[in-house]
C-alpha cells in the first residue's frame, strides 16, 4: 500500500492560482490482534507494520523482548497484524482498564516506575547532534512530498542507523523500537532523534527502550523534562540549524560546561 | 495552575553557551468523571478545563448539546472534572469497548455516519483566510514562550472570536467547541483555524460540530480529505504567508475559479 495519495488541489498564491494534483499522506488504521483477540487500532502510515506492532506492544509493556512473540502474521487486505504471545504475557484485565481510561496519546501508566536510572556513559558533541538532525531532514522524503509526517531516527555516533516516518510521532518511534527488537539491535548506546514534541508519552517509550540521549527539533513538555531527569536521560530540544537546548543530564554533551567541569 | 514552568536549560549556539531558565509548557492530566464513574484522562494544558471536558464529551458524542449536562464541578486540587448527564446519555458498554480499542488519537468510531452533508453557504476570500492565520499567530503567546503548543481559533468573517492553545491539537479544538456549547454560540457559520495537521480525528470533531470551513497551517491526511469531501466541508491546508491549498468544496473560497465558474 502506498504511503501517499494524489488529490486535486487548488493552490492559491498571491498572484496565481492553479489546479494541480498534490500528494497527501495516507492515513491507515492498523488493528493488532493479540492471541486472537482484537487489542488496539493504531492509525499510521502504512509501511513497516510488523515493526510498528512489535514496537507498540513493547512500548505498552505487553512484551518485554522479541522472544515473547510466538507467532506473527500480517493480513494486508484487512489491515490486521496477528501476534500471539505466551499466555503469561497477556495483559491482565486491570492493565486493559487502565489503558481504556487513557486515550489522547497518554501512555503514562505503561511506565515501569521501578525502572532503573539509565547510567550509560555514551556522549556526543552538540555539533554532532545538529549534524544528525540535518542528515535526518535530508532523509525525510515523505515529509517533503506531503508535509504530513513526523520522523524518528536511531543513531550511533555520527551515523543514522535507522530512519522511519509516520503520521504519528509515537508510531515513528515504535517502528524503530520494533525493528531493534526483531533484529536484536541494542538501543542502550544509541541516540534517538525525533522531529516531534517530546511529551511524557514519548519519554515513557524512551525509558522502556533505555535510550540514553533524545534529541528533538521541537519542544519538550514539563513532564518529559521531569521524567528524563529522574531516569537519567539526556534530553535536548529545539535542535535546529546551529542551536540546541539541553534540558537534563547535560554531562553527556561533551562540549558543555557541565561536561567539562 | 500555570500553563508553563521554568526549567534550567543549557542553550548552546555555535559560538556561545549559556545556562538560563527557560519556559516549558505544562503537561497536565485531567480526568473526567461521568456520573461518578472515571471516564477518561486527557493530557492537556491546564486552562479552560470545563470547556475542554464539555467539548470532549460532545466530540465523542457522549452528549448532543449543553442541556444534556445536569451538573458540572471542577476539583482543581485533584485534576478532576465531574460531569453528570441524563442516564440515557451514558454511553453503553459497546461504545466504551469501541473507544478502548482506539487510542493513538483515533476517534473515527465516534463519527455519526448518518450525519447530513454541511450545506452552509458562508464564503471567504483566500486572502482573508491568510490574514486570520496571521492574526492567530500573533495571539499565540504560550507558543512563543514554550514552542510546545498548538492553537485553534473560531472565526467569523475577518474576526477571531475565540482562541485557545493546548499541547494537544485535538484539545484546542475541543476547548472551542466546549465554549460554544456552554455559551450557546453557533458554529455552523464559522471558520475554524488550526495550527496542527488535519487527520480524520480532527475532521470528525469538525463534522460533529458542523463547521463549514477548516483552515490549517499544516498538512491534511488522505482520510481528512475524503471526510471533508463527503461531508461538504471546505478544507484548506498549508495556509502560511501568502499561499494556501484548497482541497475540497472550493466553491466557498470566492476568489477561486471554482467559485467564479
Amino acid at each position: 500500500m502506498k504511503t501517499y495519495e494524489q488529490h486535486p488541489v487548488t493552490r492559491i498564491r498571491r498572484e496565481s492560482q492553479e489546479n494541480i494534483d498534490d500528494f497527501v499522506v495516507t492515513e491507515f488504521p492498523l488493528t493488532i490482534f493479540l492471541n486472537e483477540n482484537e487489542f488496539v487500532t493504531v492509525v499510521c502510515t502504512p509501511e513497516n507494520l510488523l515493526e510498528l506492532a512489535v514496537g507498540f506492544l513493547f512500548s505498552e509493556r505487553v512484551i518485554d523482548r522479541a522472544e515473547d512473540i510466538l507467532t506473527s502474521r500480517i493480513d494486508n487486505g484487512r489491515n490486521i497484524v496477528y501476534i500471539s504471545v505466551n499466555e503469561r504475557q497477556y495483559p491482565a484485565e486491570g492493565v486493559r482498564l487502565k489503558r481504556y481510561i487513557t486515550p489522547g496519546c497518554f501512555y503514562y501508566t505503561t511506565l515501569n516506575t521501578g525502572a532503573k536510572k539509565i547510567e550509560s556513559n555514551i556522549s556526543a558533541r552538540s555539533g554532532q547532534l545538529l549534524e544528525l538532525v540535518h542528515l535526518a531532514q535530508k532523509k525525510s522524503v515523505l515529509y517533503r512530498m506531503t508535509g504530513g509526517v513526523h520522523s524518528a531516527a536511531l543513531c550511533c555516533n555520527s551515523e543514522i542507523l535507522l530512519f522511519r516516518e509516520d503520521i504519528g510521532r509515537h508510531n515513528a518511534i515504535d517502528k524503530l523500537v520494533g525493528h531493534c527488537l526483531l533484529h536484536g539491535m541494542n538501543m542502550e548506546d544509541k541516540i534517538l532523534l525525533t522531529s516531534g514534541r517530546v511529551s511524557s508519552a514519548v519519554m515513557v517509550k524512551v525509558i522502556n527502550a533505555r535510550i540514553p540521549i533524545v534529541v528533538s527539533s521541537s519542544a519538550p513538555t514539563s513532564e518529559s523534562v521531569k521524567l528524563s531527569d529522574k531516569f537519567g536521560i539526556t534530553l535536548a530540544g529545539f535542535a535546529r540549524g546551529k542551536r540546541v537546548n539541553v534540558y537534563t543530564n547535560t554531562r553527556r554533551i561533551t562540549d558543555t560546561q557541565a561536561a567539562i567541569l
